[in-house]
């Protein structure tokens, strides 16, 4: 099951006391990164990450506060001496911002894929470079430039009956097919199914990742049932509502209101103004529209193993 | 007169206690940046020094350690409400690396002059964007890909002698001319130069910045008489020389031999190996080649004011 570090939670520029926001999310040796602004491999070292363990990169848009920590971040896997590659994941049409900042890396001694999606429809794919049982899905958001959502869920393998499989005489050897999801035949001709010796599969972990966009309805649906719904708060106040509108930005108060909805269990709020020193300030009045908030402090990453 | 201040001294990968090298020269209202890598913003804003003042920006060379913080300062400097152009100097065969790191900026509220400059031959201009009297000269390095040094040769006033103007019968309203460096002419028809009526300037004041290079032995004569000699010292000891020559880059005995070719005042060494986690253990044996030698600790920006 994944572990999940909120490495930064800045918005617009990377402060001396924030990182810009970024998401790394292990589930075993590997893991999966959102977003790579400026300074997110030193976010990572500093939240003692592996750089090493990243297969994958999902970014939401190509605003630099998203994308200019690529380079570095590329070249510094390629300095650990990485064979495996890397495959990084973008709206479409950002692929020649993509492309551009790529331009720095030169020759990479592992592979990187490039693999563009839809801006403007919800799609939804396995995502085995992270873990065998991750599907991610994604939501087209509203902002100044194409952006994305993702939602990471992290099925879990049906638990073993192995009672059921004595009953229809498997024989022992055939257990290992049978957990891995495969069907075998007996010898008397009878095939077993995975579902015949398995309880159905609990229910996945599911992760939601937005921000940069206006806080369209479609937000709560699309982080329905989240163990952890991951939003934009750019202001603190809803008198910044209107001006956060105009510019495609999503405020704390309606940040809580869409986790709200969505009956997610828990909150972090990212992607905060420079603006807002210090956004812990709301946490009192923003826990009365969604108790179960968190807000980063600046320097510490917030972290939840699952 | 300059200020500088060297806000980074990391090469190859920003560390969370390092940034990468970055230098910044402050005259008057002004200011240059030499080199602009990944977190270059966040050093500068550590530092306290003002991203409005930067009016050029001179890059040494095409590596992500050098370059990929300027989509982010560029950004930011767009979010001062600047109007003022703002140039970037860089060795010619860079131009497409640049320009691709550009493509994430977008629009920006102030026109940005690309500047691209010889990688194969000296060159001196004159830099107003900087300071009136600054004129800077480029010196070819040897690095595996095209890179040049930076000489900042900061020209003093020539000083006004009233005396002889006054036995020249000049008139008083006619002093700012000459001393802004016009001829005059007097009503008898006698031509007056500037330098009938000044002191010869005193020497300019000298700053030279070498990174990412084989110690050429012309970079003595390029840093010839400097005030302050910034060179790149990858290694602490002589025994990595060999692994250096490789990889085309300057150790620190190395830069300091090359500052005592020069007769340059003092030197600071910049451009550490992630590797070398305390460069300032090596100060001792060190300054045995260069007595006037700084290690900048990996926190505290160095700074000094000519």
């Amino acid at each position: 099951m994944p572990t999940v570090c909120l490495a930064g939670t800045g918005g617009m520029l990377p402060l001396p006391e924030r990182f810009l926001t970024t998401l790394y999310v292990r589930s075993g040796a590997n893991a999966l990164l959102i977003d790579c602004g400026e300074g997110t491999q030193v976010a990572l070292a500093q939240a003692e990450l592996k750089l090493s363990r990243i297969n994958i990169i999902f970014i939401t848009h190509a605003h630099a506060d998203h994308v200019t920590g690529l380079p570095g971040l590329l070249l510094s896997l390629g300095n650990t001496n990485r064979s495996e590659p890397v495959t990084i994941c973008y709206p479409a049409p950002a692929e020649q911002a993509i492309r551009g900042l790529l331009t720095v890396c030169g020759e990479l001694p592992y592979q990187l894929i490039l693999r563009p999606l839809p801006a403007d429809q919800a799609i939804s794919f396995p995502c085995p470079e992270a873990d065998p049982f991750l599907t991610v899905s994604t939501l087209p958001l509203q902002h100044s430039v194409p952006c994305i959502g993702y939602r990471l869920s992290f099925g879990k393998r049906p638990r073993f009956l192995p009672e059921k499989a004595r009953a229809l005489a498997v024989p022992v050897t055939d257990y290992k097919a049978l957990i891995d999801g495969r069907s075998i035949t007996l010898p008397s001709g009878v095939t077993v199914l995975p579902e015949d010796v398995t309880a159905p599969p609990p229910s996945p972990t599911v992760i939601t990742y937005v921000t940069d966009t206006l806080p369209l309805p479609e937000i709560a649906d699309f982080g329905r049932d989240s163990e952890l719904f991951i939003c934009e708060g750019m202001y603190g106040s809803d008198d910044k509502r209107e001006a956060m509108e105009q510019k495609k930005h999503t405020t704390m108060p309606d940040a809580c209101r869409l986790a709200a909805k969505a009956g997610a269990k828990r909150l972090w709020l990212t992607h905060y103004s420079p603006a807002e020193r210090t956004p812990e300030e709301y946490e009192d009045s923003l826990k009365a529209l969604f108790p179960s908030l968190t807000i980063a402090r600046n320097t510490s990453p917030l972290t939840h193993s699952f």
